[in-house]
């Protein structure tokens, strides 16, 4: 068991990582490999402290580097759900387990936008995750539905269970390497239903029938993360402690709403750890 | 007139500066000389993101020339009180006026406790100006109270003029060198009264009389440098916006409560700025 799930690896999950080794505890940053985040592609930052005119990505090396020479563990996959436990956190990272004593949220601000009709579906043929649910779409036909470059990764491991596969894109992002058997479609999904025959997608050009529904984005909507935790529009609303309502759950950086900027987010993931730290000690 | 006037200069004071100038606003960063904050004694740093490994010294010079090359400005001099306008602040530093738009306190956590009788007798013969007040002491006998280094430059201006001149540590520092009409006192300062004669500096070995009496310190109690300012015990309370009670002047750093942390500080430096900025524009 970690002490401290810190979940994303922008400037406050490695503020938060390097505060809590500094404390003593053990700090696992959690975030898919690909970065998605806004700073990577920040060309020069200017007004954070100590860094004059270096690259977001610059910096963001430079933060996990220090991080992880502090002690700190680096974990690659996405955070789909959050169980609070008596005396501890269950986490679902990608279809493993990780078991922790208290969750900083440091994902960012990017929200994923759900389709219309995708939550109503979810586990009824929508599915967020090629491993645990591949298995049951053997020989039958799907579509993935992506929002971030891992979808063409899941789209692989799909590719050798279903029959047929179609791949939709959400956003805008670079083109995927599919493998052969998937047929890349231009639509853009607008919604998912469901008929007597199975899951519909509707497009800008139609609808389709599929048997399940695969949908890849690099965050998770807050709800699905973690069910009890209190939102304002699609930020998490904290006490200048960094709690969030959830005890034991406290959330840093850009996911805390406005301003989005570098140095609130390292400030905020220290105070996350001070008061992580404060809140195992207290239990203890 | 300056748009942010910031005092202090320690980690979230630059942090203003920095983020004040990238949003197009003039930034004067005001502190005495002498730095006196804890963090430039400080031999290493490590949970600072970006800057492992690095003394206190060195952080803070690195800061400084940040700012500084964004156009920031430095002043030297201790900041005695904030006069809140109907449109503007005047700053009390040392005997000038500065005029501003906004103020952001961010001079760390050390508060004077002041001696018994100190604030009565404040002038009624007790100052914390030499340059203000020491005309009136022309001839007379006066001792000099010192918390700070500063104290013992103040001594060099009022040896020429006063008659006689005891000097009196608040606090251990580095013995000074004062000059030969001044008579260095080893007593410790208890309390302030007053005789007909006039003023009583009451000491762990006795009572003296003075015509005046100098003090000074580093710092000015958080109530005489801004009268209405809401405070709970040392500590500024602010929001999540860095707001104090008293529009227009926020806070930032040490100076807002724990954790007493260098992220923090630079973290609360940079929303303290973005807030002063909208509170200007708003304003408009």
């Amino acid at each position: 068991m970690v002490d401290i799930a810190i979940i994303g690896k922008g400037p406050a999950g490695w503020s938060c990582a390097m505060t809590a080794r500094m404390r003593g505890l053990s700090a696992t940053v959690i975030a898919p490999k690909n970065d998605t985040g806004w700073l990577r592609t920040a060309e020069r930052i200017d007004n954070y402290p100590g860094m004059p005119m270096v690259s977001g990505r610059e910096m963001l090396a430079s933060f996990r580097e220090q991080a992880l020479a502090l002690g700190a563990e680096e974990r690659h996959g996405l955070v789909r759900q959050i169980m609070p436990l008596k005396d501890r956190f269950m986490l679902l990272v990608e279809n493993d387990i990780l078991e922790a004593g208290t969750v900083v949220l440091a994902m960012g601000a990017a929200r994923p936008t759900l389709l219309p009709g995708e939550e109503e579906q979810l586990g009824r043929g929508v599915s967020y995750c090629a491993t645990c649910d591949g298995m049951f779409y053997r020989n039958k036909k799907i579509a993935v539905l992506s929002a971030s470059p891992q979808g063409a990764e899941e789209c692989r491991f799909l590719a050798g269970l279903v029959s047929a596969l179609d791949y939709y894109s959400l956003k805008h992002h670079q083109a995927q390497e599919l493998p052969p058997m998937a047929v890349g479609k231009e639509e853009k999904p607008l919604s998912i239903g469901r008929s007597e025959e199975g899951l519909l997608l509707h497009t800008d050009n139609g609808s389709r029938l599929y048997d399940g529904i695969f949908i890849f984005r690099a965050a998770m909507p807050l709800n699905m993360l973690l069910a009890d935790l209190a939102t304002e529009g699609s930020f998490i609303p904290v006490d200048r402690a960094m709690k969030t309502n959830v005890p034991g759950v406290f959330a840093a950086g850009d996911c805390t709403g406005q301003p989005l900027q570098i140095a609130k987010a390292v400030g905020e993931g220290n105070i996350a750890a001070i008061s992580a730290a404060a809140y195992l000690a207290h239990r203890e």
